[in-house]
């Protein structure tokens, strides 16, 4: 999927952990870094917020309808309602709007560009274990 | 390391993450391990702690003397003790008194654990990706 060919729309959604950082323990984390990370890990520093994720992960095709995710958590619909726009801001769930409901899907990207941050083993094989 | 012999010993120190969990997207994730794992990721979720996770992690040996983290945040000696005190409640560093200062160093188990909840694409081969 290209943005390419549409330089003057604005960001669709902001990738969490997308423009920052290098492994946690490899480097010492910048000011500016940090707290561009640590506003991603609090829309998911959540119980509420991490369930949603799993639920929404765990529907059929990875995606679900608002109107499925209300009764499985036992919350009331403007709550959950909330708790979903703040992991759309995030960038951590897609929301695409089809007749009268909501459809919500996990960015697997976000989600494993901060489990990247967080470990000490990086992917590239280049032991940050201090 | 067992604790069995020592029933009466408290626990010496909590590991984020440890009692919990699959994958966040693997399946859904129940009451009770979302708020664990909530309470882990606050731990993390703010820029101070963030740098002083990283700062540790960076110094000689991966142990720092908390007379060295204090300059480099730019914050108060009792401010950085609380979020110190923060970090090693979560379990992610360790506490060592030695003399008049305390060295700290981090748990790599405890970050590999939160990055492994969070990832969407398991060590084990299995995607969980959505």
């Amino acid at each position: 999927m290209s943005t390419s060919t549409l330089p003057a729309a604005p960001p669709a959604r902001p990738v969490a952990g997308a423009t920052c950082c290098a492994p946690l323990t490899r480097e010492p984390l910048s000011a500016e870094d940090a707290a561009v990370l640590a506003r991603s890990l609090k829309a998911i520093a959540d119980p509420a917020r991490l369930r949603l994720l799993s639920l929404v992960a765990a529907h059929a095709g990875g995606e679900a309808c608002a109107c499925d995710l209300t009764e499985p958590l036992g919350l009331s619909q403007p709550t959950v309602s909330h708790h979903l726009k703040v992991l759309v801001e995030a960038g951590l769930l897609t929301r695409d709007k089809r007749g009268v409901w909501a459809y919500y899907a996990v960015v697997p990207e976000a989600l494993d560009a901060l489990a990247a941050v967080l470990t000490t083993t990086p992917a590239d094989g280049r032991a940050a274990r201090p």
